[in-house]
């Protein structure tokens, strides 16, 4: 039932980061092949990655689901985005949905492989992050990796939740799941809502003169 | 016998990718060592990442002709590049005969490793692609994949048509492969030639107020 | 021994490319969680390119220290490179140790895994390179590689010495590392310096009026 409960979230994270791929295509104002590629690589960009580090088969390989997710959506956006009024919120709000479900499920692929708590939640963050980072390379938009506002630690927040939370509670895997993707799902919102930042380095350059 | 097909494919994809490595470092004036690097990794840039994906051992690790290939054209376009008149127009015609080898190769070798007819002609495209969008990405040159012009299709169809010819009909697999590569090489020359292009996603505001 | 000074020179290796990794960060004015990202990805994408193309276990996976060494150093630099006065300087000298360090040791590790010399020789190349490149793309920085001074070049005479000199002679395998680091160091030194540089494709336009 846990594995049924990972597929879902993979194939959620999957889509909202396929969608978000499209919309960046949109933007540019691609063909339909181009939103194609872009939302297929963006979703699947950093599960791939997680797999081929951890030397596990490619999820998308052995199911097709992934790979028909990603061009249903495409091919969605590509003639109803322009219904969508402000599709920056829409990216913006999928990637979020993205990056916490993706932490989560990298963490505990990881975990399950045989990973130590930190490699886990290192490779939890890399599954978020890399679809979105190579979306935005190649699309040539300045990443969202790099912004002012709180991006990454959303993922690391959840994917550290998660992999405490397993570890060390009796709480159920799912609960777990559920409790960590909404907790960095919540700090990469208040980062959107409320341009929430860290403390950048050179914010601290007064501080050498105190 | 389409075994050695298979590998002479792979050869002249790899070298004429090379080729395009080669003359995007003569635009940006590297010296030999640049050419080399550019070459190398632009011409087993989309193979590598297919045999990872698919967990196969990379194809130039056991045989060394892959770079011995990738390294002479390097020389060779260093020291007589500068004699070629229209160099551009050589990397844009060499870069769509990889494209169309690359796709049917892609999709050949993925399906011959037991995947599904989908996902094999997405590998395909993969192979087919990445190697030019790597190049043009370290170059900072606008990646070709994301010009107004037909380019990926190109290596949809020829994985397409190949996956489908194979899996459908008793036509011998070399042919069937003449025949991707001559339709996608076809597809990728009207786009060149006559500036074939599909519908943009623009293109479709005026439809929504119909 | 030797596995020890091959652990020793990839923790070394790691360590100087994530301070390069974390000095590209200050200079984004990123904040901690970017300094972590930035000095990982720099400090081991190197290794896991290699790792992953030889389909070994990838060398961050099952030691953790080298995430270790990575984020301790991204949490140093986010808190003392305000007190570095010329932090460009130590960039691109972190980047120089590096270089020459994971060219002997990515050619090492892929000769040990039964790659011919001239494969082994691009892969140190590779690990010597990747990190470096993917730092300075996702930065949006002009990559180091191909700026005009020697950079590559100086992986290539690395990688090339030790392998030639342990296929060719009797001295020890360590010894040899230190031979081929020093002279790849060196030439980097030079190019640093006196800004050395190999004739660049241009240069050679008037030779062919000669």
């Amino acid at each position: 039932m846990f594995s049924d409960f990972v597929t879902i979230l993979d194939l959620v994270g999957v889509a909202v980061f396929a969608a978000t791929g499209s919309l960046v295509a949109s933007r540019k104002e691609m063909d339909l092949i181009g939103f194609g590629m872009m939302a297929t690589f963006t979703g699947i960009g950093g599960g791939t990655l997680r797999d081929v580090i951890l030397d596990r088969p490619v999820f998308w390989i052995a199911d097709q689901r992934y790979l028909l997710v990603c061009l249903t959506i495409a091919v969605l956006l590509f003639f109803f985005a322009s219904h969508v009024q402000k599709r920056y919120v829409v990216l913006i709000w999928s990637d979020a949905i993205g990056l916490a479900a993706f932490a989560v499920l990298g963490a505990e692929i990881a975990q399950s492989s045989g990973a130590s708590p930190m490699v886990a939640i290192v490779l939890g963050m890399i599954t978020a992050t890399f679809g979105g980072l190579a979306r935005d390379l190649v699309a040539g938009e300045p990443p969202l990796l790099l912004k002012q506002e709180i991006y990454a630690t959303a993922a690391l927040v959840s994917a550290t939740v998660y992999i405490i939370t397993v570890d060390n509670t009796d709480i159920a895997p799912i609960l777990a799941a559920c409790i960590a993707i909404g907790i960095g799902f919540s700090i990469r919102a208040g980062a959107i809502l409320f341009r929430w930042t860290l403390p950048r380095y050179r914010q601290r350059a007064g501080r050498n003169y105190k």
